[in-house]
């Protein structure tokens, strides 16, 4: 983090979902961001979520499917073929677990971490957790809560002041992705 | 940032329960760190959060009676005056929305970027949601979800190890305040 403040990480980390698939992220980085979000604030200091980590090209093609991309893209299915995730970080809990909180706490975490590795990922909630829950051969105690796409980004993303309360992002003729930000003054109470 | 990583940034973050309370934050500081949240992945993009900033003692006292500091210190009240909290951003959204994730994200961010700014938080959900809303005069097509408690940190926060699958911090004869965490295989599916 040399000579960036974590103003600079918190920008560059936007949601990619274009990526350099070819560009492989090994075991032991993604373990680097997972020990990092085992010791983030937990509620009641439960501490719920278990991580799986996908990073080989065929465990990663079997979860594909099963991730929806961008809503507010209605024309794109998701990436295309070489340009996919090359990880996949997966939070999972107890079926009586509501680890919400806490995974957005270590969900954020391990995307500013991956930032900070030079990679750039997407946080998934839009999934169909019960195929997910199959490919990973989850515990039948236990639901998957999130997916975290991890890879090489390969995409511009922008972000601009909303405009007209419309919080859809789109993509331009460049294919670079605009997020419209509610500004400071408006989220403020 | 300089010479630090994001991991010692994660690991400063503690939650801290006891403060300096003379030491205040001022505003722009504050506005600084929501700048920072607004700016960090939302569900759908919506940012259905809205943050609320007090840093001011009269305030600060309204507001301290109606948070949970430690529920497994049975015989701790919180923090006592002269260690309490110096400014709070207590999160809000609309009733009808559900901000946890985002709440979680924003939340750990505004925490980092406390511990870059030389303070400490506390992440608090166990809260009279109902009473705060009142002491800030929140309008009635919202609620209160989570209050963020900042200072400058007055005590010693030490991570170990979890034994006995026994999640529960507790504090040592020199009030240094010792948090449980499992390991990193015990987290990993």
């Amino acid at each position: 983090m040399e000579n960036q403040t974590l103003k600079d990480y918190v920008l560059k980390n936007r949601s990619y979902r274009r990526f350099h698939q070819d560009v492989e992220i090994d075991r032991d980085t993604l373990l680097e961001l997972i020990d990092m979000a085992r010791n983030t604030p937990s509620a009641a200091n439960n501490q719920p979520i278990r991580y799986k980590i996908v990073n080989d090209q065929d465990n990663c093609g079997k979860l594909f499917p099963y991730i929806g991309w961008a809503g507010y893209l209605k024309d794109w299915p998701g990436p295309e073929e070489g340009e996919r995730p090359s990880a996949y970080i997966i939070m999972a809990s107890s079926l009586d677990a509501n680890a919400t909180i806490d995974e957005g706490i270590a969900g954020q975490t391990i995307l500013l971490g991956a930032v900070e590795k030079g990679f750039g990922g997407c946080f998934l909630g839009n999934i169909r957790k019960d195929m997910i829950a199959k490919v990973i051969d989850l515990p039948e105690n236990m639901k998957v809560d999130y997916v975290i796409a991890l890879g090489k980004p390969k995409e511009t993303v922008v972000l601009e002041d909303m405009k007209d309360n419309d919080v859809r992002y789109y993509r331009d003729e460049n294919r670079v992705h605009h997020v419209p930000k509610r500004t400071l003054e408006q989220v403020l109470l």
